[in-house]
Formats: C-alpha cells, structure tokens, sequence
C-alpha cells in the first residue's frame, strides 16, 4: 500500500526541499477535516561493489556538527528515473561506475511523506574519473568488508537508518547474513 | 545527535500537522544557500499490559481504503509532555489506564524532520471506562499474547514501522526475544 496524494488534494506551499499538500476529508460522522502531507523528491542509496569491497563514504554537510558514515546516493531531480540516479550520484560522488545494476528494495519510511527511497545495488564498480562534489558536500570514499560494512550500519552515525535497521539482522543471523553477501556480491 | 534547528530558523508555513522552517547556510565556498526543515509535534506509541496480553488496534482511517494494525497513541498536543500524551491517548482509544509507566526508547526516524516518537510501556493496565473516538477513528481493540505481538508487528500493515523493525530481532534471536518479553512484562 504506497503512500499517496488523493485525486482533489491541493498544493499549499512549495519550498525548497518540500511540499506541502491538503484535502478536504469526508470524515465518519460526515463533517469535513483539511487532510494534510509533505512530499520530497524520491531520493536513492547505492550499495555499490569494487572487487570483494563496498563504497562507504565519511561525509560532513555544512549544519551538521559532527561527520556521518552513508552509501552513496542522494536525491531525484525533477522527473529523473531513480536508476538514471543513483548512476548520476555514485560517479558524481565516487568516480565510480557500474553496468550491472539491481534493485535490492524501495522503503517508504513514513506514513505522513508522499516519499520513497530506492535502495540500489552496483555490482563491479570501476574507477572512471575524479569526483565532482557539490558545494554542500565534504565526502571521503572508503572501500571495506562485507564485515565492516555491516559493523558501520550499525554505528549510531550511519545516515540510511532504514538500512541500518534492514541490516541488523546480518548481525546475528548467520543464514541471513550469507544470503546479503550472495545477494550483494552475486 | 538530536535532529534540531538553528536558531536563525525561521517559521515559512504553517499548516495543519507540519511547520515548514529555513534558514541561511554558509556553504564549504563561502557561498549562502536556503536550508529548510519540516517539523511536526512528536508523537507517541503505548505497549499496554493488561495481565500477560498487549493491547492492539485494528484502525480505520477515512482516507486509508485498508484497515491497519497499531499500538494505542498519537499526537502531542501543543506544549504536552509526552508521558501525559501517552496517558491521555490509552484511555482515550482503549479505556485502559496505568500506574505504572516506563519510556522503552524514543526515535527521530528521519533526519529532515523535527519530529520524535516516544515508545511508552505501560504495564499493570487496568479498565476505566468507554474510549471516547475522534471523528476520523474507527478503532477495535484486540488483547494478543507476546508471540501475537511480535508476529502482528512484522505485518505489513503494522503502522509502527520503527517498532516492527526493531521487534524483528525477536523473531530470530531467542535472547533478545526473552530480554524483551522481561521488559515488557516486568
């Protein structure tokens, strides 16, 4: 059941980042309430493969005290495919790029968000060229483990929380976590 | 690392669940751009104990074609402390009330957001009176056993979904499963 905006519903304010959308809803007694919801552009993570190595980047944004750990991905621009994406956001970020590309889930993570995030898979990732990175971003890019990716999802600072608690059965599941490997590595 | 704002944030729209806040952000270059955050008020969920069962709810909702699962809670209003939150939606949506109270954890589930759910257990419940619905609620309360619970939160329509992921470990780890049925329970 994908979340989304009745057939009536008006914007209200477009702001920077966000989007805000009202109805008028029939209630069960037959009075009508204003119906309320934020929409954002889709966003995409990328867990992307170099050899036996995944991607993790260290990232600091400008209002953000303390640096974060995060896949590469990052958000859709207006009527951008989520793969033409996270193709866009791995070499912009990395210099990496891949011709073997999957889709391991898609997550809305919040019932009041007109949002979904698209969580991709790059299998043989090769190195193309220098990173481009926005003027919002400071990003380090680090290739670890299998073993050390799934110790990083579970740090407190690692940014895809719905990774994060996806992953955490990796941790204690041995069956679960040799099915991951074969489904990231192939 | 509590998701907050700046305090040259300011108010841009108020609608009728989100405040939508900017502020000026000095790049890595030197460079302003507009940051901007939604907020709404935190919200509450309740593990109510009525001897050895937890309260569910099976909930309509007048723009939701399907009917959902969800533990007892709601909205904070407007300068409420959320354990009064708490109280007031258990009696409210269920008829039942407690003395004795405990926050299991609180979680800012998305970092854009301004918005924390506290997850209350309160054990020991006992039946006071008739819930009182809102006009946009239909909701019929249903008393399940442990092994209901955590088999209900892992539905797809279980609306507590940061709940659903972090009961998940119950499902396959005997350990956590036993911890946390000692939380629960006392």
């Amino acid at each position: 059941m994908k979340n989304s905006l009745p057939q009536d519903a008006k914007l209200v304010f477009k702001g920077e980042l966000f989007e805000v959308w009202q109805w008028k809803q029939k209630m069960y007694d037959g009075s009508i309430e204003i119906f309320e919801r934020v929409k954002q552009v889709d966003n995409v993570d990328v867990i992307a493969v170099v050899n036996d190595k995944i991607i993790l980047e260290v990232q600091e944004q400008p209002d953000r005290a303390e640096p974060f750990i995060s896949l590469p991905g990052g958000r859709c621009e207006e009527k951008e495919e989520p793969l033409v994406t996270a193709k866009r956001e791995l070499l912009e970020e990395t210099g990496y790029s891949s011709d073997h590309w999957e889709l391991l889930m898609e997550h809305q993570p919040f019932n009041k968000m007109i949002w979904t995030i698209y969580n991709f898979i790059a299998r043989d990732c090769s190195y193309e060229k220098i990173p481009r990175l926005d003027r919002g971003e400071k990003i380090t890019v680090k290739l670890v483990s299998f073993d050390e990716f799934i110790a990083a999802s579970q740090e407190p600072t690692f940014r895809n929380k719905y990774l994060g608690t996806y992953l955490s059965r990796a941790s204690f599941d041995e069956a679960f976590r040799k099915k991951l490997y074969k489904t990231i590595f192939g």
